[in-house]
């Protein structure tokens, strides 16, 4: 007898994996640091590894692309423009940080050395020749999610069925910040369909937090998330129709915005099934501050990527219009949703912004007023969402775990094939959900009006980032996506065992099975070095004003 | 034997008739006008009646209110503010003319003098204690398509099933436009469904188009079109998910505005059927000058309405940002869809006003260039539009017509129960129609773009207002339904016998059944006096565009 064959999916996914370790060897050829051995992509890791691999990087890398990647955003635009750094320099930084990134946290689907290189020493030559750059994002290396379209790239959506398969376009998202000087650099791992609010799959294994390799980074953009947290991107794009950009960033203490479906051009990314329309995803950027964030989101506005793209509002970024004239911001805070209660840190994090606004009182000119705020219906919510996500019960998704032999991961089975919400739907159900879903926005919106508040300061999730396989609560962000409601996440705070205690066992009455699990997973040494972050949110449309409101918000934590 | 009893549907009808009947009593006890023996409501009619009826105001109302409906609108709302008309006064003009209007054309569903009174009262007394107007709309008399609800008042969605169906809401929209000093007055008919071009019901029978009562004042909003062309209205709403602002407008000669989806508040408005996504309606002002039209819609986006309705983008009226910097403007001309072309009056229509821009060149700054624009596949537009107005199939809308047993309409037949392209779709068939529905989409801005045109000239319709039960073609409008393009109708002429011969027969090959039919319709005996609009088309979400780009077309015109 000869040893049992190699499923499909196996041998589909070492070939992904192949491909993606060749590219890592081509950085080291297009963009070798000799004068340490290469050491970020061949160095001996410590062993055993640190659960925060974060301080590696100063270790593996070169002083000066440790010094680069240690730069704000903003400032690495200056000295790439004032060309302190070349644009070749700084990819060569980010691609080294990325590969060593790989290595301690796999969360890279392929490295684009070539095209790096090509289009940073273009910019180099045009800065060179024309003494200007050739735009606001000039020389500015950016991390993409891999599902986000690069034509003869391929796009296997997470899945082994497709680890063949080339994309025939480009994204304009992509092209509109490419053409701002934009240089990519390395596409990010996802989950399993994309529908995990980790970033695990079984073509790539299990994606890692930089903060704490025991714990998720994410999903499903949590490749970019990672990459953010480690110092291995600066800025990156992802999407998310259940908390996929909000999500992952929160657990890597960054900042991720999910703009309202159809304003920034999401609708040409790679889906492997396409043709449910009742709930949309959308495309937002994921940055290590709020300022380069708004920086790419007005670069790809000021596009007029409307023009490009039919589903697009037309509609430039405008954030001077929300706070003109305005004397009063009204603030919510959701303490919980009344479904799964946050975590000690989550909680304290709450509390303790809630006190700084309360106490500051003022911004400015802007008075700030908190507002009592309840959550309402959100279990609701989540049953109609997460009915409408798979409107075909899966069949289409599962027929590509079985063309591979491809198992179901657990993450998929909760969300999709497990999942008591989860069935073939008929005309007639879909139009009953629709008729729901709109009757909860409905609902919803006269809920909001009668608080009166301007904005609501939410949880992005239950807690910080869980241990792998663990994340089962989407509540935080999924809402939002209901109600198509623009949402930010920004750092707050890192888990502390001292002052994040758990809740006393004998007080606490759990809410349901789930808040259940949350509650009793929680000691602050499983969460050590993870941070907390919040979620800013306004009503559906009102981009904008997350963005400003987030402003106010910082303005009072940095006093 | 008994007489056969009468069926249930017609019981209904007359309950529904007999109701509005009642509300025309109802105007001459609240709003008499005594001093010629109400001639509006009482005065016997010519034998026979002319075709155009629209002379006839001047004769059967007074002198007074005759002065008052041919008042240009924002001269009105002047006289209004400066109180040489009084709100009451120019209520009662109007709602007299509408009852003579539903007594030669049949277009109103139900009278509503104590509203009007009561709110005219007040903004009189209103004006008269605080010296200034309550809003920019002050005391303008207003009419209401029937399914824009009012709370406590009927939406039978022109179906004998529902004629004792009474709202529960007022529209945000309504109450937005009243806020600002409307005065409603009336409610105008709809169609079977409100799916027709035309407006006939077997709820209230045949409306009819003013200028040519053998002709269809169009559909779904022809009542409101009616009166517009009758001067029975100065403003009202309509809606339209293929046509039914646009084709009605333009069969009376005025001005019908169809935004992008969810640009103006329409997500409550009584609908029979709901829970169908694919294809959205929209609602938009009609109204007798260009710039009524434009001044409702920025009163409704004044009031900030997607505070209110969830579904609405968060986007002011910004129609300054339109030419602002622009040199040059691009126009296409569709001569025809391929698919049917136009009958020689709107042919006529589209050449004049081509060789108008052409022969201008420029207007005030900016130059004007023709552009040549071919249409891309707008049989396919059709095909996937009209799969997806009812992915039951029908079903729904058939179940309230076999309540009463009433019969299908030839345009009910023409448009569901008979149309090959209507059946019941699975999901996976759904799927695939919103697959062929964004494919095409991007197909035709991919086309738009490679054109270069800002904006298009397209027909409104294959001619003029057509004979009663033949309109077949909705292709002119529809078309951007799919694409979710706005548009904006605006007379050009009115059918000329000696200009508008038929097409020789011998030089025409008809491109199908459809085209043949309109080919073969047209003399222009037939169309006697009708008038001739065009539409003005921009891209998805471009609605301050099309506005502003008419406002080009029409500087050059009236040259």
């Amino acid at each position: 007898m000869t040893a049992p064959e190699k499923a499909q999916w196996q041998i589909n996914a070492e070939k992904a994996q192949a491909y993606r370790d060749a590219s890592m060897q081509e950085v080291a050829k297009l963009f070798p640091s000799p004068e340490d051995g290469n050491k970020f992509l061949t160095g001996a890791l410590p062993d055993p590894l640190p659960t925060n691999v974060t301080p590696l990087t100063k270790d593996y890398l070169t002083p000066l692309d440790y010094a680069i990647i240690e730069t704000d955003p903003l400032v690495l635009l200056e000295e790439l423009a004032s060309k302190k750094v070349s644009a070749v320099q700084a990819a060569g930084a980010y691609i080294r940080a990325g590969v060593l990134g790989q290595r301690l946290l796999n969360n890279v689907t392929e490295f684009l050395p070539a095209m790096a290189l090509e289009r940073a020493q273009f910019l180099d030559d045009y800065l060179a020749k024309n003494g200007k750059t050739i735009g606001p994002l000039h020389g500015l290396p950016f991390s993409l999610k891999d599902h986000i379209a690069l034509k003869g790239h391929r796009n296997n959506y997470s899945l082994t069925a497709l680890v063949d398969n080339v994309t025939d376009h480009t994204c304009v998202i992509v092209d509109i910040v490419k053409n701002a000087g934009a240089v990519f650099y390395q596409r990010t791992v996802q989950p399993q369909f994309l529908m995990h609010l980790e970033s695990s799959s079984n073509v790539y294994g299990v994606a890692k937090n930089p903060f704490n390799t025991t714990l998720t980074c994410g999903g499903s953009s949590g490749g970019e998330a990672a990459a953010l947290g480690f110092h291995s991107a600066v800025i990156g794009l992802g999407t998310d129709i259940g908390g996929s950009i909000r999500g992952p960033a929160s657990m890597q203490g960054v900042y991720g915005f999910k703009p309202s479906v159809n304003r920034l051009p999401s609708g040409d990314v790679y889906n492997a099934v396409t043709g449910s329309e009742s709930i949309l995803g959308t495309i937002g950027p994921m940055g290590r501050t709020l300022a380069i964030v708004e920086l790419v989101t007005k670069v790809i506005l000021d596009a007029r990527p409307w023009k490009a793209r039919p589903e697009l509002i037309a509609k430039p970024w405008a954030p001077e219009a929300v706070l003109a004239g305005k004397k009063t911001v009204r603030v919510g805070v959701l303490h919980s949703d009344g479904v799964v209660n946050p975590q000690p840190p989550v909680a304290r994090a709450l509390k303790e912004v809630e006190a700084k606004l309360k106490a500051a009182g003022v911004v400015g000119d802007i008075e700030l007023e908190i507002v009592p705020f309840t959550p309402y219906k959100h279990d609701e919510a989540w049953r109609i969402i997460s009915s409408l996500y798979f409107e075909d019960g899966g069949a289409a998704s599962i027929a590509f775990l079985r063309k591979t032999g491809e198992p179901d991961m657990e993450l998929t089975k909760f969300i999709m094939t497990e999942n008591e919400n989860v069935r073939p739907l008929s005309l007639e159900d879909l139009w009953g959900l629709n008729r729901e879903k709109h009757a909860y926005r409905n609902a919803y919106n006269t809920h909001w009006a009668a608080s009166g508040i301007d904005f609501l300061i939410s949880p992005a999730g239950p807690g910080a980032a869980q241990p792998h396989g663990t994340t089962r609560y989407w509540g935080y962000t999924s809402q939002w996506n209901l109600l198509d409601y623009p949402g930010v996440v920004f750092p707050v705070t890192t888990v502390d065992a001292e002052k994040d205690l758990p809740f006393s066992a004998a007080d606490y009455t759990p809410l349901n099975a789930t808040d259940k699990d949350y509650f009793e997973r929680y000691t602050p040494e499983v969460y050590a070095d993870a941070p907390i972050a919040l979620q800013i949110v306004a009503q559906h449309s009102e981009d904008e004003e997350v963005i400003e409101y987030l402003k106010l918000v910082e303005q009072v934590l940095a006093n």
